[in-house]
């Protein structure tokens, strides 16, 4: 509604433009498609963690009226495999299953009811095989194979320097291991999208996920298609968070489409099936040691990570990969060995989750940090301040910082909080049977795909013949704004206000292939390719312009909202008008973008195949204030503190939101969520006991930004989508730590452990 | 001290690099060099303020032991005329005084003591002449001349539209009279310097100035030197405010040093002939006529402005010129008739003052707007942010905003704060005897000096042969920190921390000519030069370093701190080597910068000889918050807010302390600052009853910052130095009449006013 007062200014708090259609719930989701005559699909799922499938009963099911068709995976044309790097995960189930959602039949059916129905009439016969849990199990040498290469996905090294000899020089060692749990995304809107064929055999879905252009050739190597005969269109997307960035329906909704005989096919995972079959947070045990200086100058670090990535791939070695890569935090440390382990289990499979493999390494990093600090006798804030990566240093996986590096911005920025200058008062003032504390954690996660997998986006756009400027956005919106902040950024260059801008979203036939809404990448890719776009219209324009002015030159001319004006002589020249003389093929400008990447590839991390090393980062510092209550374990989190560099900040407003949805989602991730597994089994798959924190729950966030100026991005931005993530459990359990004189070593941080910790004695952390 | 944990990064708050210099009192200003054998200069001043100049008695002053020399006009070799751009004031009284500050007598001495004496042995012969103080005594048929071309130093027209025909299509008009008196700089540092001449003939002075390149010329001009043969030194300035813009000491001690034998002499003015000699703020006097369609939708403004320039004219055209192209305030008006007379008085020399005529109209046009909504029945926030000028819309002086236009940032930030959104609740929470109010102003202010008047800076680095980076910085610091942002760009660009870089303050000699510290264009034109130069120097220091490194392309090398590395091999050239390979001459980079103008010249303001129109504005919209007393009739600000368009921020804490500086001299300027004056003489010329906010007396003031992109300036900022000082007269002026229903017209608003207020009845508004 303000909208209608100002233009789109860079910087400016505009309301988003997707707002009020949300709100009053006029915008459609995937979900929210529902033609007419429509056909429903879905899966019959295993049930069992691991065991060879002998057959599928599928007799009765397909007899049931209403029934259009029951598939196996012999009804699958093509390899019947996905995975976004590593193709190891079937469509439907061959002969194995190796965990209780993988899909054994698919049913088609004339609606919902008789597809339950058929679904609970298939019955597959599965001989079970043993099954293990943890990596540990899964790296005996007895262990049961999941896959034929094995049960280890990826054994990775990163090393630099001598660390295993620099422990001697240090005067202060700590070593300490760490454990966290899987997370599950917890979207509002679960997987789910429609399909039909056309007559010419063009397979039109519309879908709930971050990569429509990949998803494309997904459907086509599974399936056998020509990828170019798959049209995805992605609207805006009630939450992904990572667990929309790769197939989740839709080679299973192709397949259904294929067989529907032109009509349309929903397939919808309820809240339970989400939980089944989507993708996790990966678990993951850390042993960490580090070493320091008397003077607390980090010298030395060692990590082993366990990730548990499940039973299939999908993105778990690049999850570890950047795990891995910020294993040593935002510090400056001279010699570090981390080795990684990502072990296949027959667990829920784990994947992309916003943090990406850093929230887990960041709560260990970060405690061992305070644990560093408290041995050495020095401030938490200060110890870090000394060894916060600075441009022209080396971070912990020999990548040299070239780029806005923003840890130092952030800290300093904290350090003038009344936060942390009051914070002595405020523990001092705790009500009876409750301790404070104060606790920090600086954080940081790295931007866009690494090496080689270029990080690349196409913008494009039109000037419509009524004299509007219709951007053709390939990159889908699952909520974080970047919609929003690409009209934003069209709207500045153009000097258009929001009623002269249309937004096209996602949709392989229309708009550009610009990647995936991911790894914090969205708004500077194509907000790049977008820069672009504009100055080549604008330029086209002016020259346009300038010939139906009859000027000798450009100079002079600026775009005001819906023309070009002649500054000098006040002539001006509409849209409308230059858009009738541009012949149609002319009315539009690409712009097109690849992220740089490091020219100093390490010599180390030589098992990663693609996506090592980064070198664009996005920080931040937290703190959080936690009251501990000494007679139920309950930890409040009263207030929390986030300072992020993002570069210079696009829209406040969105800015704000992004560090409010990411620190809510740390938030939960420190002191309630956590899948509760029985032998791969999901004991809390419904919202009832997977506790998600709710708006009652989560504390009032302080969002500050600490605004460097990244000299690559667009106007200056980076992305800021997943490192607000990885603050809040390292914060939460330092100030636990703070409180109580008891470290928490085992996430998250729920009463009965609390309790514990209280009664045990001090010097032995807690797991 | 936190300088040595990080590099310098746009958008940190890094510490000042001249903070700890000067609060260990390292810095030596102007006036700590006391170097030895020093003499003294002063002056001896009328005293009244008109009269015929007869003769000056300097016979017993000259007798006195320890007095070199008095001299007077006849003693002035050059055309002994002085000013900025209309040079109508005498270095030395001719014939006539025309204020009591004027200078007839000039007397060198051995020491201060000597001086004094000397200076009350010096005797003016004037016969008095009628007075005036007034611009309406001044303007009167009869009035005495006080400069043979009369009393009107100018008299302009900014017209747009048909205000007068327009009003007759308004719903609602409001009229008004509005009245402000001089205010003082009250800088702590008072005008001064030392000079001394060479045994070539050269002279060297060291002056608390803000345009030491200016200053040769003035010098030159009005002592008939070569400007070339003279060098001006500019430490940092205690305070400046534009009271230090134009020759106030310079002159005088440039004669002085002619007649001291290359001995140095040294000016300092105290507190008192500070006050005397110094120049002001301009007293104004302005009728307001606004009005608004039933809608809130502005239409049409006509306004009457007299500017009191006192004696001379300093700037006093131009101050006049800024305040007219801002009377309309940051909205869109269709129909604008702006008159304005600025006019000789015999008062003391009102001349530049941060806010440069702006402060004024600001408080006329703010309260206007808020008399309109109420009126209307309108929200005062509302209707602004209705009105406020967006890009693409014309300005009240008939400019088209083409650049970044902040007022709808400003204006949407300010509403989500909880100082606006919770202001009902604070005002039924008054205490018993006090009523609470919320006021609001939208205030802008514009960067640089305008058509007719380069704008330009000239940026210098060179490479020291230890490998440090030196900055020669032609621009003066006057406190506001445009050196620290310097030092943070520089860093920026060539990534080096502040250990290896050097900054050179302004010295004719060493560094180039780049304007004065004014107008908010010192950051933004000089920054604009040094990125020139840092991008310069970058690509020579890496060209050369591909030759060292036997590259055969540049690609891969980084600046890093004191080297360049090329990161694919991580081979590396030092700085120090690189400085030994470049000859001398080649150490170096320049870069120039002229800040873009006006493509649309309005026509109208004919009379302007330079410096209109202007195309960069910064903005602000201030909300203060007031107690005031029913029985003592005292304000209290008990907190404020200042949302501030800057483009986007270098340092957060540069800005911040920019913003609280303007707003608490804003604060005095609306509260207790005037100078009382009977017939031309200074009642209170002391900070004894010259009253001045002191840190007590100022309430917490808080910054934000609406960060919109100026896509012209460096890093996108824009200069904030003036823009701050323009919002609280009227924010506070609003909050009173919000708490009391009495507007008061004419400031400071004192304890007085606001009983005479309450005792009133409310209809009329209280001069």
């Amino acid at each position: 509604m303000t909208l209608r007062h100002g233009t789109l200014e860079i910087g400016c708090p505009v309301p988003r433009v997707d707002a009020a259609a949300k709100v009053t719930g006029e915008e459609k989701y995937a979900i929210d498609h529902t033609p007419e005559n429509m056909l429903w699909a879905g899966v019959r799922r295993a049930g069992v963690p691991h065991g060879r499938l002998r057959t599928v009963h599928v007799e009765e099911a397909r007899a049931l009226p209403g029934v259009l068709c029951v598939l196996t995976a012999s009804d699958v044309p093509g390899t019947n495999r996905q995975g976004i790097v590593h193709k190891d995960q079937p469509v439907l189930a061959v002969d194995r299953v190796r965990h209780c959602g993988d899909p054994v039949a698919l049913v088609l059916a004339e609606d919902r009811e008789t597809l339950a129905k058929a679904l609970a009439l298939v019955v597959p016969d599965i001989e079970p095989l043993p099954s293990v849990h943890s990596p540990e199990e899964a790296l005996r040498p007895d262990a049961p194979a999941i896959h034929d290469s094995g049960n280890v996905l990826l054994r990775a090294v990163i090393e630099k320097g001598d660390a295993g000899g620099a422990f001697g020089e240090c005067d202060a060692v700590v070593e300490e291991t760490f454990e966290v749990p899987f997370q599950e995304h917890a979207f509002l809107e679960t997987q789910n999208g429609i399909a039909h064929r056309e007559a010419d055999g063009k397979l039109v879905m519309t879908v709930s996920t971050q990569a429509p252009f990949r998803d494309r050739f997904e459907i086509a190597h599974a399936l056998g298609l020509d990828p170019f005969s798959i049209r995805i269109i992605s609207p805006y997307l009630g939450g992904g968070f990572g667990g929309k960035d790769g197939a989740t329906v839709q080679c299973l909704l192709a397949l259904a489409a294929m067989h529907a005989g032109g009509r349309p096919v929903r397939m919808t995972w309820e809240r339970e099936e989400s939980f089944i079959a989507g993708y996790k947070r990966h678990a993951v045990k850390m042993h960490y040691r580090v070493g320091a200086k008397r003077d607390g100058t980090l010298h030395a670090l060692e990590c082993d990570l366990y990730y548990d990535t499940g039973a299939y791939a999908h993105l778990g070695a690049e999850v570890m990969e950047l795990g891995m890569e910020h294993a040593g935090g935002p510090y400056r440390i001279p010699n570090v060995r981390v080795k990684g382990w990502c072990v296949y289990t027959n667990n829920p499979i784990a994947g992309a989750m916003r943090g990406f493999g850093v929230c887990q390494t960041a709560f260990a990093v970060e405690s061992v940090m305070d644990m560093l600090a408290a041995k050495l006798n020095l401030d938490p804030l200060e110890f870090r301040r000394k060894n916060a990566l600075r441009r022209g240093d080396e971070n912990c996986a020999g990548v040299t910082m070239v780029h806005s590096t923003g840890i130092g911005a952030c800290l300093e920025t904290l350090s003038r909080h009344p936060f942390w200058l009051e914070r002595r008062d405020w523990k001092r003032a705790a009500p009876p049977f409750k301790r404070r504390g104060v606790g920090l954690a600086a954080v940081f996660n790295a931007m866009g795909y690494g090496r080689g997998l270029p990080d690349s986006a196409i913008a494009r756009l039109e000037l419509t013949l009524d004299g509007r400027i219709r951007i053709y956005c390939g990159v889908s919106d699952m909520g974080q704004g970047n919609s929003a902040a690409f009209v934003q950024i069209a709207g500045e260059i153009l000097c258009q206000d929001a009623s002269r801008l249309e937004l096209i979203l996602p949709d392989t036939d229309r708009t550009h292939p610009s990647g995936s809404s991911s790894a914090g990448r969205t708004t500077y890719t194509f907000g790049n390719a977008l820069v672009q776009a504009c100055n080549a219209l604008k330029e086209k324009l002016f020259h346009r312009a300038a010939l139906v002015l009859m000027l000798d030159e450009e100079k002079g001319l600026a775009l005001l909202p819906g023309r070009v004006r002649h500054l000098p002589s006040g002539r001006e020249a509409s849209f409308e008008l230059l858009a009738r003389m541009l012949p149609e093929a002319d009315r539009a400008s690409v712009g097109q973008f690849i992220m740089p990447v490091a020219h100093d590839v390490p010599d180390t991390g030589k098992e990663f195949a693609i996506g090592f090393p980064h070198v664009f980062f996005a920080y931040a510092a937290h703190l959080a204030r936690v009251e501990v209550d000494e007679l139920t374990g309950r930890i409040e989190v009263t207030e929390y503190l986030a300072v992020t560099d993002g570069g210079k900040v696009i829209n406040p407003q969105g800015f704000e939101q992004q560090v409010h949805g990411s620190v809510a989602q740390g938030l939960g991730y420190a002191l309630t969520e956590q899948l509760l597994l029985d032998r791969g089994a999901i004991l809390n798959a419904g919202f009832a006991d997977y506790i998600l924190p709710t708006a009652l729950d989560v504390p009032e966030i302080i969002s500050v930004a600490a605004e460097t100026f990244e000299h690559t991005g667009p106007f200056g931005m980076k992305g800021i989508g997943e490192v607000g993530t990885n603050g809040p459990l390292p914060a939460v359990a330092n100030a636990v730590n703070d409180a109580l004189g008891r470290r928490l070593t085992r996430s998250p941080l729920t009463a009965s452990r609390i309790l514990r910790a209280m009664e045990e004695g001090p010097a032995q952390p807690v797991t």
